[in-house]
């Protein structure tokens, strides 16, 4: 049975911090570590092996993938990174944490960004500390300026169709070690929600999420791991 | 320019304890974690940051990968892994440590087997605590009983030519993380070493070494990183 695997990352140093991150590259705490290992372990235990896993380019998801591999004895599986699992990009918003969100921009304002679906955050400054024209693991990439839920549904998806997909239907295991957005992104597609309730819709860190597909590729219902 | 830097996977448990690994997928020690850490720093220290990854699938060269990438900040780079960069098939003799081999076998049969070019050790016996067949890594490889040099060679090169070579092609830095005899392969087709010496060559743990290429892909002279 084609059976999909969602992971969002361990705790990173950001997230611990609150501050937004994006596609700014920051590591797991200690704390993320142990998720990703314990998220392997669920694997194991509810013996759920992944046989092919995708990735974005930043290190909490890509350390959180090895992780959850080593711990449930796959680290030999075939693992494909992109951008397009990358983080919403929160422009001029990375690296401010929620306080200093409120203080420059208002309550009001930052409930705007953070909860509407298709406002995206005020664009990142150019020469900005937080600009990534330089790294060069997106030397072919146009790196968005600032990305609402929206723009950053429109890169997920086409990559969802593209690349992974095409795994389910060759009936493998797929785990997707990716980000709070990007993983609301392939949720609100395979769960039917709407644009308004995505926005709300929390997917915890480390907390493997499965969908199984029947034979058209439908996938049933969103459970998480842990209740299975 | 065309770079290729190889890794012999740190210190694993069975080196530790002197056994015939081959395929037997054993982890790092602590002194092997510290190896492959120390390699990722050697790179970033160098600055010779590789843009593609090669590895085996045996978990040792996969984490000395990682590790090693991690410490330079590449861990985002494209990866694959393949079982022609897998050691040598030790065959019987997995899992026996070096006094045991000499009981059961002989020192002068030992010898042979350890430093012959061509002479495969015993097929490992059906049924054998260490036989891969229901390894599900393997499950479209036909898993060796044994193999000699030469014929660990003749599933390394042509996976060279095939995967690693054209990566060179494109201008890329290409890090293969491997095992001694799989890259004891790499080393004897770039450096043109006799049938009769590669077996005497010893490649450490975790010291990079580095090949740069001309423009006709004619591979330079072979260094240590640590002496560049």
């Amino acid at each position: 049975m084609p059976t999909l695997i969602l992971v969002r990352h361990g705790q990173s140093q950001w997230n611990l911090e609150n501050r937004f991150t994006g596609w700014w590259d920051v590591d797991l705490t200690e704390q993320g570590v142990a998720e990703a290992t314990a998220a392997g372990a669920l694997l194991a235990d509810k013996r759920l092996l992944p046989t092919v896993a995708f990735t974005s380019l930043q290190t909490r998801a890509i350390k959180t993938l090895h992780l959850a591999l080593e711990a449930c004895g796959r680290l030999w599986i075939p693992e494909t990174k992109d951008w397009r699992l990358n983080e919403r990009h929160y422009g001029g918003l990375t690296g401010l944490d929620k306080q200093e969100t409120r203080d420059r921009h208002g309550e009001e304002q930052v409930h705007i960004w953070r909860r509407s679906f298709d406002i995206p955050p005020p664009a990142m400054a150019e020469g900005s500390a937080f600009d990534l024209a330089a790294d060069l693991r997106y030397a072919d990439v146009e790196v968005p300026r600032a990305e609402s839920l929206k723009l950053t549904i429109d890169r997920v998806l086409p990559y969802w169709e593209r690349a992974i997909l095409p795994q389910l239907v060759r009936d493998e295991t797929v785990i997707v070690s990716a980000h709070g957005n990007s993983l609301r992104a392939l949720v609100k597609h395979l769960s039917g929600i709407s644009d308004a309730d995505i926005t709300d819709l929390e997917i915890p860190t480390g907390q493997p999420i499965v969908y199984h597909f029947d034979d058209q590729l439908t996938p049933g219902e969103r459970r998480y791991l842990k209740d299975l």
